[in-house]
Parts: structure tokens; sequence; C-alpha cells
């Protein structure tokens, strides 16, 4: 059996005596498209921490097919459970992570080696699935002509389909709408710059690439008609994480009176969270600010050990949100309010 | 005669048979201080466009010094004319530049080398008590435990005085009032990153850089109490013009409730301006926001060619601004609203 996407590619045997898990290595693009074999969880948590795998949903389906690698090359029941919890911390904010491992926690139960792959598998292709019934529901929302500002990177290498906002952007061009994408170069690890822009031009969507800070002056000149972005974690009051820059986003879009949409599968839905400030915020090393580390080398440009603040997420609250594209519907504020998300 | 500051030096001998002027090459900051030799105003003109110098208003007053080279070495009073308006045309946005250019025209009128020398050191020495002033009026406005957010550069690399936004900070800090400042890091050219945490370090101020996309989401944790930028033109109504990114901290601070404050000598104003509407704004090459060239080296990590905007000022309009600091007043709305700066 052969899964393979943008970002991964998952084989294993019919009798299940071998299997392979490669990644695509995002920290190279867009220069090199170097894949990498997983040989285990503590390498698929290092791809998680230096980012070499992300996007909330692709890092919750990588963690559950590493797991089902593990397994297929005989690991120990015990030892399953252990990466599991190792898998289950290596980033904090991302929820996806967390309830794609604590499915196959669950799988561990009664432990079958089939019935774990298969697990596994069904969580990869309900991702597929996911993202195809976002990129449709959201995708009603684009009008022919519309100019649209996204942040970081939602896409094909932000999950195993077709994306999150970048899906329903991709399927809004499938249909013929002529839009036109401006891309947030997101700092610090320019997810926009580097990943989106790679992938807008693979699938031949128009756009044009700023640095975040040029975003309001676009809106003030009526050139950003709506803005769309992923989630790392949506609270049930519909508060979410997502990308730093990401609330200054909304922020702006109130200002301007532009529709801000936000799109993300219900595995992004946190039920035990009721609001944002329940949110954990990881915070990232400096060296990301003081400079770039990629695929065309590493520089630093600030003074030698210059104080850096680095979230590598914020919270947005509800208010600003226009609309919640999920897979099962889109929702509007009154939606929310009368408590769709704690379902 | 010598004239020394942070980022230039000029000196002429008392017969004026002899003159040198120096500009630090800022696009090599903060990793190395490397002076160059102007030997004429095509290479004056050469360094405003590359950002060697750069600054509104120290634009200007270098201008007005390679003029005053140029005199000393024998130039035409004819080419002295040429070379003014080539330098006049250096950088579109910046008024400050035309404004001192326009002097130093207007001492061509009844051209004599001593008078055209003295009206450069006039113009020099201007600078210096201007932005003395507007530290003065401005430190008033800044409380002891104030979070201090600033965008681009705006210090002794801005001006040959102590600066205009970063004059201020720094005036309140010599007054002893505990600061803190956040450091936008000012993409494309990093002007943040590179230069201003070079001159807060050397102030010993204490310090945080941020990306610019972070400024929304410490200013939600209450982390900003006020914002201070630089201009590089303001329109008579109160409108201005300043590096990218400033309209969009002007907009976070107004949905927050922050003040926000601009600073900027009397030059910087343009009478025949009367809204933002009239200003120009530059745009520059892609290959700024294509990645980083400078010190440390030069590197791209976007796909080939991706299409980019950049334009490099933004304007803001009067109606986020809660003061105007300039070197003779702190101005509010109902100042700007009676037409003090239309006099």
């Amino acid at each position: 059996m052969r899964f393979e996407c943008m970002s991964l590619k998952f084989a294993f045997s019919k009798d299940l005596s071998e299997g392979e898990l490669q990644i695509l290595d995002q920290t190279q693009l867009p220069l090199h498209e170097k894949w990498i074999h997983i040989h285990g969880c503590e390498q698929m948590i290092e791809a998680i921490k230096s980012l070499r795998v992300r996007g909330a949903p692709l890092i919750g389906v990588s963690a559950a097919l590493s797991l089902a690698g593990s397994a297929i090359r005989g690991t120990s029941r015990q030892r399953l459970e252990q990466e599991a919890n190792a898998l289950y911390e290596a980033r904090p904010t991302a929820v996806n992570l967390m309830i794609c491992v604590q499915r196959m926690k669950k799988a561990l139960e009664n432990f079958e080696l089939r019935n774990f792959v298969e697990t596994a598998v069904e969580i990869y292709q309900e991702d597929i699935q996911l993202c195809d019934r976002m990129a449709e529901n959201g995708a009603a929302l684009i009008e022919d002509g519309d100019q649209i500002l996204t942040h970081c990177n939602t896409g094909g290498l932000a999950t195993v389909g077709a994306g999150t906002a970048l899906g329903v952007i991709r399927k809004a061009h499938q249909q013929g709408k002529k839009i036109h994408v401006y891309v947030d170069e997101t700092r610090p690890l320019l997810q926009g710059a580097r990943l989106t822009t790679w992938e807008l031009k693979k699938l031949n969507i128009p756009m044009t690439l700023i640095t975040d800070n040029m975003a309001a002056q676009l809106m003030s000149l009526g050139k950003i008609t709506k803005a769309i972005t992923g989630a790392d974690r949506i609270a049930t009051n519909g508060d979410f994480a997502n990308k730093i820059g990401t609330y200054g986003v909304a922020v702006l879009c109130h200002y301007h009176k532009i529709p801000f949409f936000v799109a993300a599968p219900y595995t992004t839905v946190d039920p035990e969270c009721s609001n944002g400030e329940g949110i954990p915020i990881e915070q990232r090393n400096a060296n990301e600010v003081w400079g770039y580390r990629g695929s065309s080398g590493e520089i630093f440009w600030v003074p030698p050990q210059t104080p850096v603040y680095n979230p590598s997420f914020d919270v947005t609250p509800h208010g600003l949100v226009s609309a919640w594209i999920l897979d099962k519907s889109v929702y509007k504020q009154a939606d929310i309010a009368k408590g769709v998300l704690r379902k």
C-alpha cells in the first residue's frame, strides 16, 4: 500500500512486514526538495520541533503515521505508548497533534498491528476528505475578482490534502473565479515567502508576495477584499491560535471592514478549551528573529546577543472573525454563540 | 573645521582649498562600520538610492554637505545647479531632501563659496538643534515605566543629531525614566533589526527586538504603552508618510487605545502638500523582499521570479495620531485642525 501527497510518503507491505515513511523537509524549500526517511518517533519529534514537518493538520497525521511505522518495525506496545506520549508534547499549541495521538493511543488499548496501522491510514485519509469539505464550504464565500490576503502556509504542505485556507483559495480558483492572492511573507520563519509562494506557483494561481507590514497599506488602498488564514487550535468560543501575525491581520481587517475567515478541520477544535486564554503559546529560539536559516544558507543581521521576543503563535478573539470555515459547515458569529463548537 | 556625528564626517580647511565628506555606510551595519569618502554628488545620489545614507533628515543634510564639498573642489556654479537638481530627485518621498537642496540652490543665486559652504554647515548645525528640541518636547510625553514600540530607525543614524523618535526615547532615558523599547525589525530592509538595535545597545537603553507581525500581540497583552515613529513627509493636515509598516502600527494603536506619536523636525513638513494623497510613494526593487542583502551577505529565500509589491513608505492619516512632536512644540489634533502646520 502506498499513500503519497505533497508533503509525505507512507508505504507498507501487505503482510505488514515492511513499512516506510518519508517526509519532505520543509526547511529546505523552496530551493531543495529533500525527502527524509523517518526511522523512528524520536526523528519525527525532531522533524516537528525543527519545522521540517509543520502545519497543524500535517503534524497530527505525520505523528500518527510515524507511530504506525514504529509498530510495523516491531516496536513493543509499551514502547509505542512512550513514543505516543513524547510525540504528544512535541508542539504545545497545535491541538491536531494531540487529538491524532490520542486516537492512536486508543488503538493501542487492544493492540493489534493491522488495526493500529489502519487507524493511522484512516487519519491520513480523513485529513484529505476534511480538506475537500473545507474547500467546498469555503469557496462559496469567495467571489470573482476577490483579492485575498493569506498568512503563513496552509496548503498541501500543511495538510495531506488540499489544505485549509489555501485549499479554499485553490478550490475557488478551480471553480474559475478570477482571484489574486497576497501572501504575507510571515516572519520569522517565512512560511509565506518560502512555502505558500511555492505552492501557488505550482497551482498557477496569481499572487503577490509582501512583507507582513505591507498588508495594512494594501487594505487602505482597497486592494484586499478578503483575508483567510488557518488555525492551530480553536477554542469552543471561537477564539483561535494561529501563526504569529494572524491577530494583527484580523485587527487590520476589522478596522478596514474586510471579511476575515479562518479555515480549519474539526480536529483543530479543542473541546477542552473554552476560550483563547487557555491556549498555550510556544516561545521559540531567539536566533529565528536574529536572521534567517534555511535552504539558501544561514545569516544573522542583528548585533550579537540582541534580546528578542519570539512567540510562535498569537490568539485571535472570536469577535474579529467573520466566519469559521470547518469541514462540517461555515459558521457565523451567531452559530458560534449558540455553541456549535462545543458539540 | 571638523563636524562629526554618528553617521557622517565633514571637514574643510580654513581657506576652503580642501574639504572632505565621509559617510558611514549603513548597509554594512551592524557588522561593519565602514566609512566611505564622497568625492562627488553622483556618489552621494548612489549612496541615497542604495540607502547607505538614509533617514529623512540625514539625507537632507548629507545632500547639502555633498554640494558644499563639490563647491570646495571647484565645481562651477552651473554644474552645482545641475548636481542640486539631480540630488533633489534622489528619493521622492522624503521632503527634507528637497527643502535642504532648495536652500542650497538659493545660496547658489548670488554664489559665494564661503557663504555656500556655511549654508550647508548651518543646515548641519540646525539639524542637531532641531533634534534637541524635539527630544525635549517629546520626552515630556514619556512616563516612567513606559514600554515604547518604535518602527524603522530614527536616531543618530537618521539625523546628524540625537534623532527624531529615537531622540525622544533617548532623552526620556537620560532623564532617568525607566523605559523599555520594543523594536520592530522593519522588513524588508531591517532598519530596526540592524540599526535601531545597534544604537540602543550603544546607548544602553533596554530593548527587545520583534518581527513586525508581533506588535499586535504585545499590544493585546498590554505590553506596549506608547508608540512613536519618525516621518518622511508631513502634510499640512497632519497626514504623514513614513517607512512601510507605520500605518499598520498606527491602526493597531488605535484599536488598542495606545497613544501613537510622530516626531519630526519642521523640515519634514511640506507646506505644498495639503494631505497624504499628495505624497508620492517610492516603489523599490523586488529583490529587497526576495531576501536579504547586507553586511552579513546576500540571500534569497523565495522561488525564482516571485511577484512582489514593495512600497518603501505608507501614509498614516492624521486621525490616527495622538500627537505630533515637532521642534517648535507638541501639537494635538485640535492644533493641527487649526492649521498650525500650514504656517
